[in-house]
């Protein structure tokens, strides 16, 4: 309890439904046919309530850029990546209640950290409203630990993140722009990804440029490149 | 003014941002380098403050489901289809401004709907708050205009609506695993729907199920096959 008001910096009303936050599926109960009562349902809430904060706080932040640039921002900041750092930051693994012999499998212990992060934002949301999570979360979440300028030159992008990776690799990359199949439309642009010669990913779409992206996302996929 | 009021059922504070939110970007000027005055920013505001809103609507009406139902709920009251259909009932036809010229083409108008509903929606919450948002979007807009019960009925898998539409209209359906282009990897699957002997979509994918939805959503598209 005291540890949780610490990292809260407020004496939560109910408490309850806090320690549910923290509770993973693994030590949850059945509460009644179907549900168990872990932290999923508080986790689908609190992904809502953190998209939405933290849209209207890059709104505001940035008057002049588009809602693509937006969107690409919000997603690096919620981001699971991102999400698991913040927790592991906070302390998160002190009150996490989960199944020991779950840890190291296929590293679920990150997504754990993440997902109770979302839930955690969920229950402050049901017990204090709107307005108090925002600010919870501008000011003792988000200006103390996330650096959002550093997020803005991260890149995410999945052509650029293919290409360094066969720099990195000493491996050549090439896009090529096939035609498309008989009948198709010819504004559809359909481009396969070539590495080292062997084809990764196909994507199409009927912007080029997105359709690139959708190939390099499949070829990152298929080898495995991890984020940088 | 008067149909805007009427729309809203309350007297906005700051009319500007609700005509922002009715301009699309085909009928925009450019305000600073590379920002529009049109409804795109508005709408990724928005989208957020809704997800939000039905996140918490569904938690509470439906407290014994599971987060995966929860988050197939919400992906069909917010789907383009859905928010079209409502911004039509609530009248936005008169309301949006844009140039004419893009009418018809591809379909565009469809989404221009979705899109300015979605703007609105952040226009009110700039102008009002969350929980003046959510007042509104709950009793002016989903209680009298979604059926939400309705909904959880609605098949949104792409390829059992068109089965099911077949079935209906007495038509026959077949997928077909078609070869791949040359020197195509393998590991990619070409998946073409035929309906009645008429070959309406192809789907590609290194997935096959993923590549036979993907067949079946440009069937669907291609034959007007709308929601069931």
């Amino acid at each position: 309890m005291r540890k949780l008001n610490n990292l809260l910096g407020f004496i939560p009303s109910n408490v309850k439904i806090y320690k549910m936050a923290f509770r993973h599926k693994s030590v949850a109960t059945q509460i009644k046919s179907g549900v168990k009562n872990s932290n999923e349902r508080l986790e689908f809430l609190g992904d809502a309530v953190l998209g939405s904060v933290v849209a209207e706080l890059l709104f505001k932040l940035y008057p002049y850029k588009d809602e693509g640039f937006l969107t690409e921002m919000r997603s690096k900041i919620v981001s699971r990546a991102n999400l698991n750092q913040l927790s592991r930051k906070l302390g998160f693994n002190d009150l996490i209640e989960y199944d020991a012999r779950m840890i190291g499998y296929q590293n679920k212990q990150g997504s754990l950290l993440g997902d109770a992060f979302e839930a955690l934002i969920g229950a402050v949301y049901l017990d204090k409203g709107y307005e108090f999570t925002k600010e919870f979360l501008q000011t003792r979440i988000i200006k103390p630990h996330v650096d959002i300028h550093t997020l803005e030159m991260t890149e995410t992008n999945f052509k650029s993140r293919l290409i360094e990776w066969c720099q990195h690799a000493g491996k050549e990359v090439s896009f090529m722009q096939t035609e498309n199949p008989d009948g198709e439309s010819a504004k559809m642009f359909s481009i396969k990804v070539y590495v080292d010669g062997e084809e990764c990913g196909i994507g199409r779409d009927f912007n080029k440029k997105s359709a690139e992206k959708l190939a390099a996302e499949k070829a990152c996929e298929y080898l495995k490149v991890l984020e940088i």
